[in-house]
């Protein structure tokens, strides 16, 4: 269904990434896949073509234009060419957000530059060992001293994390137990700083080409300059770019649901079954016209989500809706793709393993489905 | 979600039309239920106060305002209050427009000031027994004799047959084999034409306000005067208002399926079990916040659909996937919603009820999903 | 897939119920269901060929052979011929086993002869306005007064309550604050005792061919010869014969939907589409594939858990998830069986709309499909 | 449900399964997938404790008890100790059947002590590139020339391809264009043959501890003596034992989806969110409830099934069944357990990922679920 959402300056930057991604990204992939991360150098080209810097002011390297929809535009590109730009989505969509509302002068003088050039690179670690994404249980804590924080404690589920330049740290700074949420605050660790170590790399289904890590802290000595925002405000800072970083997800299922339905045509098109083109089957046309029922609706969906967020409309529980019904419809989709590919669906050379391995987080991270529930709930009164 | 399609005259609209179905509409459903229709004066009373005319030209007794959003609000309305209008929705979203873009001057004058009044039920007569919808198998002929028609042949599943003042019916006027398509036309016939029978009323399984009927026939003479368009053009007529036909399903499926919700969430919070408001329970949170994420993908997707449908862009297959996926939705949410009434669902008493016996049509007319899947799977180019 | 639940007198006893319901039920349903009962003459007839005496002692009239699977049977053949046999179900399977199990000497002589007669028709008063099938909460109360109790309260959702010469009612007769689950006692108030008043009875949206009504009873005196059982004992009366009310519902569920399919199948092959049988199609192929299957595997689960029922080693969770299992698939399978007769099956006189309908209430009655998830969860540890 | 397949010998080979299961394979998993396979050795332990011969006659090694519930139990113990025994299943289940029933005395003394023993791995090679399992169109030739055939040809997807000693190929010996069924031939190609290329191990989305390889022929020289069976009898060689095939992987659905919910159960009930057990919230306790009702129907029917088939009175139509029923069951439930690990079931050192991706090529390999469809539907007459 035609879209209203981008202008001619998104169609541009969309024809930009999409040369990009086809011959940088696409040809080095599977060597990417293996290593399981994109090579620095690639974040550097990705910077220098100003990938990176869109919604970082001019002063500080970048094109001072903070609009959601470049960040679409660069995942559904990303998805087309059946590949996903590693931590970029990460950085861009949910990191670098707190350094934009929250980073002071000096902060943004010393890490802009490097974060618009693509030789800064992010990870925020909220999650811990067996508290998971229960920010009154945080455990990790951080403890004034002169003019530096200790900071001590273990994160989980950490994405870039082995690759992170900066470590975006929640911790707790105050442990008044009247009020949990309260206390935490955002510390930017650097690497290298001492007791800072990164450890184990965690495997995981997909998503082979970005890192997840477990990262340890003990006695790290944080100065108080690298304090992102107001000590004690993090619970609220994390709590305000919860629907963009759910909207990103979505951005992406629908992208690869989109993709994984290409994918089958071309593959049903060629392939022949008992003597005739798989796509020939009455089963095959319905399979596909159901899923690209499904990710139209989802597009839609999203599309107006999009529209409002850019507008500062959305609401947390509209972006729940739009993250539930995206990525559940991605795993729907994706599945039935796989399934017309037969045994080649399960190699992983065809991409559309990838597809589906990748997806089955969408309806992990960035909240539960089941979270996105009780947040959808509520906001019907019950 | 918050929507964008409609302006400050729809929401006009919309509060004249709320309080008409409130006041005149609602108390006497379950009455109009039990006699299988909308008695005529309400249909007038719904001419006078302008909600039949809006898109009949203002020479002939009309509002001029031939915009589809204020069809979306009255369906929207009456979902709103658990009713439905009746054939007013086949009326004026199926069949007005083949008079409004097929009528010539002579037929406007005669037929437009009683069609905008009320005064003039219609319907269309389509399908046949035994072929469906399948236009090419059409058995019913028009013979040109003089300045008449002789028609003859059986018609079946006419919504409004029984009311109607006014049939399009659509014949075979030449019956050249090499082109079974062309050579269909539609003819107005007239109550009271000698030779026009109206047959058995069917019992629905829903639907309960709206009268289906079998018409029969018999060497019925319609004046030449009485062709609507041009003679073997019926075909092309009847396509082109297929994308209507359907959109008007979906906009049907959707509002209904919201009311569904809002009356679970009104009966959960009230009825109790096992000591606590049902809607306490986790589940019937969960499965409303999953209807209610439903409900606004297919919002969202028909709301769109509708912007590009008044803009004249809406094509053939999106349509069919708006129509799809809509109709399906309402079938799994108010599947959904009834369940949480326990037994009293199962009570025709409670709206809920109607709202699933009416539901399982919407799958089946205008085009079956399984027909639909067929349009959107050549549209993928399979 | 082949079945080993039935002996050759089960075939024996099938072959005549299959006769008695081609010659005496089949013809005569549609004018049943417009009236909305079995005539009790019907019931008299079948008293007489033994189909309700089975399971009764000799000598008070019965075959006294207790063996459940002659009820299966009675209730695949109904559903084989696209009828059910009114409340003999909520009788035989239902009822019976309360008065097989607790009637003294005297209430045997008294009744049992009449039950196998098909001359005492029956119904069970258990479920009250407001609190559902909440036992603890029942209000409807006993109050003992020398030789007899003063009955007073309300019940709704009665099975039979129109037709019932004796209505078990469901009274507490002990208002003991410390266990609301003691003091339930069973009554046999009989047709003619004063103060005894059926009240409306309730529009259903399917199961036409029984009446469900509302009972109320002020101050009516019930002999204390009609308690059933112990007094204060009906709440563990109640649970004893559970898993046999939810093994009942599955076996309806899933012989109504292996009928639905047979029903499909020859539909589908008589009715053209496109020029070719719709049977011809592979959506309709796949999508009558995938119901048979759903059958069978209902079907193997059911047969097994009928013959743990016979042995008496069937769990009351076993036989929630048969109940919960059968009856979802018999609205999957008839909902899709159903969608392929087009607007046939919108149209009640198609049985399939019947079987539609009457399938709603499978999901609630004898306990929701959620309370089956309750006591799934429990027997898991959960 | 209490089941009824097993007898006491059937337990006593369990016990002895899972204790080697337990000490054998559970501490070594983590390695041999990392490895692509089981350790040789590790086969030699299961022969010396009489785990691959039970099918075998005495004289040759085996135990003589041709009863394919030992295959069960196997893979049923396997499935508990959430890993799987290699290649072990397609040995003993889909490959040893051949050897079993068609090799003449000469083949039996030469290879049944060595496949009893665990020493000779065996292999099937069926599918072609481009071709799939459409045997009509397989184009490996094996051309007579005197005591040899010269076999050339490529196959793929090849479990256990690469560990083989023997690898059973399908070969057209005849090229008869009026029956190209016919002229297929079972030749026993044996490690070391000349021309006998291993060519790529494919990399699977799961199913870690086997191989999948390409194998190739060219002027492979096997001996006459090498044939299985009758020369172009191989085509209903193959057909025969399919409905076992398929039963296998139900079998391995079916054990694998109750391991899952036994999995889930336990990380519910440890793990902690919002500061209560995950096990405590109604949506685990519904969805846990659900899956466990799905199981029982699926071991209901593949009990049912394997009865059956122990009987020699399996249909080829209820094989299909049973393996679409329990696979897609199989998907559904994993799915679902696995979204109740959160973050760590994204994690491949959590068995839930591994069964997830595990499960996925079940619905496509033995024949896709599509596949089965096809012959339950012309079971069905359509």
């Amino acid at each position: 269904m035609q879209r209203n959402l981008f202008t001619e300056d998104h169609e541009a930057f969309r024809a930009l990434a999409r040369d990009f991604i086809e011959k940088e990204v696409v040809p080095a992939y599977p060597e990417w896949e293996k290593g399981g991360r994109m090579p620095r150098d690639v974040f550097k080209q990705m910077g220098e073509l100003g990938m990176l810097g869109m919604a970082i002011p001019e002063e500080y390297g970048g094109a001072g234009i903070d609009d959601y929809r470049y960040n679409v535009v660069l995942q559904e590109e990303a998805a087309r060419a059946l590949v996903t730009l590693s931590t970029v989505r990460t950085q861009l969509e949910v990191i670098l957000p707190y350094f934009l509302h929250y980073a002071n002068e000096e902060q943004r003088q010393r890490w802009f530059p490097g974060l618009a050039a693509g030789t800064l690179l992010t990870a925020v670690a909220m999650t811990e060992p067996g508290t998971g994404s229960d920010l009154a249980g945080m455990r990790t804590t951080a403890v004034r001293d002169g003019d530096e924080y200790v900071l001590n404690g273990a994160k989980t589920f950490i994405t870039g994390g082995i690759q992170a330049d900066l470590v975006v740290v929640v911790a707790r700074t105050s442990t008044d137990p009247d009020n949990r949420r309260k206390g935490l605050t955002l510390l930017v660790v650097e690497d290298g700083m001492a007791g800072f170590e990164r450890g184990r790399e965690l495997e995981k289904m997909g998503c082979k080409v970005q890192d997840t890590a477990e990262l340890s802290f003990t006695d790290v000595r944080v100065p108080v300059a690298n304090v992102l925002g107001e000590e004690g405000e993090a619970f609220s800072y994390l709590g305000h770019n919860l629907a963009q970083e759910r909207l990103t997800v979505a951005v992406g299922s629908v992208a690869q649901a989109r993709s994984a339905i290409a994918a089958a045509i071309g593959y049903t098109k060629d392939r022949k079954a008992f003597g005739q083109p798989v796509a020939s089957f009455q089963n095959t046309k319905f399979e596909l016209a159901a899923c690209s029922t499904e990710v139209e609706a989802a597009q839609a969906m999203l599309d107006r989500a999009v529209a409002l967020h850019v507008d500062g409309e959305l609401s947390g529980a509209d972006a729940a809706r739009v993250k539930l019904f995206c990525t559940e419809m991605q795993a729907r989709v994706i599945d039935r793709c796989l399934q017309l590919f037969g045994g080649y669906g399960y190699m992983m050379e065809y991409p559309i393993a990838r597809l589906y391995t990748d997806a089955r987080v969408a309806r992990i991270y960035a909240g539960t489905s089941e979270v996105m529930k009780v947040i959808i709930a509520k906001s019907l009164g019950l």
